[in-house]
């Protein structure tokens, strides 16, 4: 219960290390905060930025490109030096399936004869910004690909009939989508910016020592990189604004329904009132014929089929009258 | 499936190249990115504003004078150079469309006679650009005489009657209309901060070499070319934003219509019910006499057709005293 | 149909003339762009901002003072040099308006014994400043009284009763009110605008040659001749203020009026069902009496007035309980 | 009618001037502008700010502190110099109220006696300034203390019941106290930015020749004055919002009672359409016994009793029935 | 009554001083505003932003870093000075709980044996700190936990029934999350900035006179402790946002009852109406059969029993015709 900072001081990083060179597969490391900031060359605020303990303070896609080192914080939170890279937060979803797909990659490249995409030739700090755009993107795709389902689903139900739940799953749905579309606008801009900042995209290659012709190239490499992902993100963030524009014309068009049965149900009870209106007159007659008093037609046969037809008849017509009175008016 | 940014290094563009001499028609050619690069002599980041691959981050329309070229994002997207053009996306309609126009002119102006509109004498840089500009203009003219169209249609389909696909129509046309306007007066924008920049004008004019006098004659008129365009749409913008005004005004006078519905609908029903009411009492004292009591005029006509004048009398006049109490009342 | 920018080097801009001296009455001139531009001394860039063929790009109020010229676009668009002025669009209201007081201002001042007033002392220049600010003062004030007009008649008419026409009305009413008030303070801040900028006042006397101590005198006039226009101004902003708060009044006290009057119609309502219900309790009861069955009663006249007088009883009881029990839940 | 601004260069402006010596009354007196702006060593664009000719363009209060004057806009509009002062409007309800209060402190301080507050150290220019801001004050305070007694006496009134006019007052009320707690905050906005400012601060005592120690004594002493009245501006502020508050809560609150209201009424007609539809019923049955065919129980009393207390108990079951079907599903 | 500034010079401020050495026990002091200046070395403009007595113009989070003082106002409002302390309003609830939890550790701290938590090395003014950042994060946490037992009190009681008390209770409480909310993001906010400032983290240990490498730890010492509590804010606001978001969940949910609620009530009445209208037809059958008139078949028995069967069977299927319509055009 007794809180203070005294304790924070050795405060302790859990990471994961993925060395360069020396083919040891990525292992986990306990670093304080010193050992960390000593590690990586940082200066306290720039880990600050991408600090995990901040919470949400920092939470926002960021790729910052320092003298040293490149931090990536897009889902998973990585510190990519020229020969190393430490991976904050080693639990998350996001990281383990960094991990893997790493791991694999890894695998498949020290295999004989992998060559062929020509993805070897680029330095390390830049393959590891690649994996962690790889990973960005393909949650992003999942996230979509969840959102459509989701939406489709939605759509089959809405076609059986209107529920109470179904308007809960649509709010849901929507906000998953509005804030699928806000964070890959947000990965997108990030990269934008990184793109069209300069220094940023010159001093990315941190391990290079190329000048003049040799240093374009490798600037133009960087550019093609980024720009790749950009295009990618871009690709479901129009995805995801055409779902969004979808789901609010369903939206829009489940309250035209709903506004319509309310028009229909309206009109039903206004026939309904007119019909009973016209049966309450015939009551009406037929009590009058029903009083215990004397109207001198008591025996005739012919006075009781004519009241009868009579009213039968004056039932029908003014409820027909009253009918078209409204249809004319607009109103039925 | 396994994404990386290692292909992208060799991306091609599709292009439709036009050159400014030689007569030969426009032709398509694939480029990869560094020889279209290389072709037009501009920065990746130049580039980059106008690159259709990069999706929705540069559809906004854009006229963008460069030392040696003039980038034009107006629907076509078009690279001009002093001594030949490409357009970029060759398949798509506004394209198409331009590169019919284009051929068009030029077979025009290579047939003898016809100097006469004295255009001849433009340099192709700007041939071009008012190429492109002709083609946006039209665009939008078309597009603001289909809104006109709906708006019409839709004008008579609301007088015979209001249904639930009109409401639907409503809104797609509106979305359509709101659209068109802000696309018309973000083309006369970039229009009008061309024109008001005047290095942009200078410059525009690339294959001049003109100084003094002569190069002032020059910059008159590229500044009469962009503001001709000013002028046009301008008037599409206008027209759109007097459509925009009167769907407003129907879409409120439908509101009203609506609202004015109820409210005679809640006023029938009202009259019914007093009616109704009315009968009721009327079928209690029927009722009364019907019982099979003694009350002493079982054998009286006259209480027959004194009590049922009656009945009728005081029915019809609860009915007319309660509609009177309400008209009073400002309610009826 | 064939457009293009080639025809807009010669477009000709039709004017009216107005001489400083030689006592000619204003005459129409069409003068080509490339006059005008030589005529008034100004720049492309100048002419642009009251150019009237460029839309509504530059409606809003403007007074500019450049080094020669005066530009004035306050419904009229008048360029004033120190020798002459043109008015541009001759022929709408505006302009044809200002021509005729112009006229009839010249003639009397060429009467003998007109120096009264004092005005006869203004340069040509700020005389017509002055007269194109008497003609939107004019106007604004003639706005004003219609809209002051209007809304006593539609102040009338809703005493009456509402009608649906009335609704629309309001509307229209409405949106001409707020267009006057945002027209009226444009006005102003433009002319408080100039005022607060030394150098714009200084040179507005383009013909002086003044300095020193007669300069100061000078200055002190054009301020005193705008802080009077902007007085007039302001007395129509706050009018039309004052009416705009009047009018939401209005329109907030008939929701009102309709709100409450739905309240009313809601309380008959009940008050009706209540009444019914108790009818229907009593032709239960009657009917009861009026099975052919044997309640051995049949033959008692006691019975049947006890029953008749207790129904009625039963009804207005069962009805005055209800209601009351209604008031005392304030729902009635 | 003709208007123009030729009379305007000799308009006159009425004031009080009050003298620092010589213990004469405040006295009337016309200037015209030209005579103004010398007596003050003003320049037109300060006069500007704080005349009230120019309307609502300067409506906002006002602390300007120049070289040799305080222009103070605080309801009371005055120009106050080293040596005098001169209120503008002399005839508004707050210039008389302030000039009232101005002629009993100087009649209290003429007294012998009458140091003991330590007032009469203050020199001509501070006094004047204490004595606008106190006025200002003491305005707030009687408008807050005037909302405050609507407040309860509305409170009061809607412990009785809603009636139309309450609305009506709410409405007026409310903005009331929005327009106080926006003057409020202005007038403490505007003190706390003079004090913020401290050449303003250190030019405010205007007849100080002071250096060194003593001008630091001067400015704290001039700097508690202002942080005096930021205090009493607050205080009337932070009250307000509370009101403010309250009333919003008070405006809630009838919001729930009305549609509570609602609730219950829509209860209660349910209730009366479940009794009413078993009346129906019962009505029914008793019209097939009563009619006149034989259901061979004509003579059977018991059949009476029997069909009679059956009718009851089910007419009563039915409406039990459905009420409490209605309970279970919580809509009723 | 007489109100004015001459007594504000000597304005007394009550304030608890605590001492940094000779162990002597926090104690109350009156100083005047001067003496409060002098003791602390203040200027007027920097007290003004922690002056109580100015009410609300300076409730925000604050923590400035001047020359010799930092001034804390985060509920309570403190001048800490190297040596000593100054804690303003010493009578409102946070100064009497900081005091209190100040009185407890310094007795602690005075125990042998208490050096285990490292936390005696700071130097007084960062021990000071840290007292008012500990007792602000209390404060955050409580307000936390009575939202959270106000959300969960209010979550039971809406699983019961919708009352009119419940709606009250959850503005109130969306109330109180919404300002915690922007409480503690402000306090965060507030913190991080300071982090961010690289002078006002240098200059915080006011006593400090190391420079080079030990300055260097003294600087880390700092952010540390600043950081440890941002992240005890951003875990309450976390928290409160979480809750938040909770809310208008709940908030939604409950409107989504009510509605649905409301369907329901209309459902039921149209049955009822169905339902009726069915009776009354059959009322009218009755009638008809009642009539005193001669229909021929009053000795039958078989028409009895037909009649009455035949009016059973039409009634309940004439409901069950318009309920099967209603069905299908999905309006019940």
């Amino acid at each position: 219960q007794e809180r203070h900072a005294g304790h924070y001081l050795s405060k302790p990083y859990a990471v994961y290390r993925i060395n360069a060179t020396g083919g040891r597969m990525p292992y986990k490391q306990i670093l304080t905060r010193r050992e960390l900031l000593r590690d990586t060359d940082l200066s306290p605020r720039d880990l600050r930025r991408i600090d995990p303990t901040l919470g949400q303070t920092n939470n926002t896609p960021a790729v910052i490109v320092r003298e040293d080192s490149v931090l990536v914080n897009l889902g998973v939170r990585i510190i990519i030096c020229a020969d190393h890279a430490l991976i904050l937060e080693p639990d998350t979803m996001a990281s383990v399936n960094f991990l893997e797909s790493w791991t694999q990659r890894v695998q498949a490249a020290s295999m004989p004869g992998s060559n062929a995409d020509g993805m070897e030739v680029l330095p390390f700090e830049l393959v590891m910004v690649e994996a962690a755009l790889q990973e960005t993107c393909g949650q992003l795709e999942n996230r979509l690909e969840h959102c459509t389902r989701r939406y489709r689903s939605l759509e089959r139900k809405l076609q059986t009939g209107l529920e109470r739940t179904t308007f809960e799953e649509m709010r849901f749905m929507k906000q998953a989508i509005v804030q699928l579309e806000s964070h890959a606008s947000a990965v997108r801009d990030e990269l934008l910016e990184t793109l069209d900042d300069e220094d940023d995209v010159e001093r990315m290659t941190l391990s290079s020592k190329a000048t003049g012709e040799a240093k374009e190239v490798e600037v133009e490499e960087v550019e093609n990189l980024l720009e790749y992902y950009v295009q990618q993100t871009e690709a479901v963030h129009g995805a995801t604004e055409a779902l969004l524009e979808n789901t609010r014309d369903l939206d829009e068009s489940i309250s035209v329904t709903l506004s319509a049965r309310r028009l229909e149900v309206s009109k039903i009870e206004l026939m309904l009132s007119i019909a009973s209106f016209a049966a309450a007159i015939a009551a009406v007659v037929t009590g009058v014929f029903g009083m215990n008093l004397t109207s001198t037609f008591e025996a005739s046969v012919v006075a009781f089929y004519l009241t009868t037809s009579l009213l039968v008849t004056g039932c029908v017509g003014i409820s027909a009258w009253l009918y078209r009175l409204c249809r004319r008016r607009n109103i039925l």
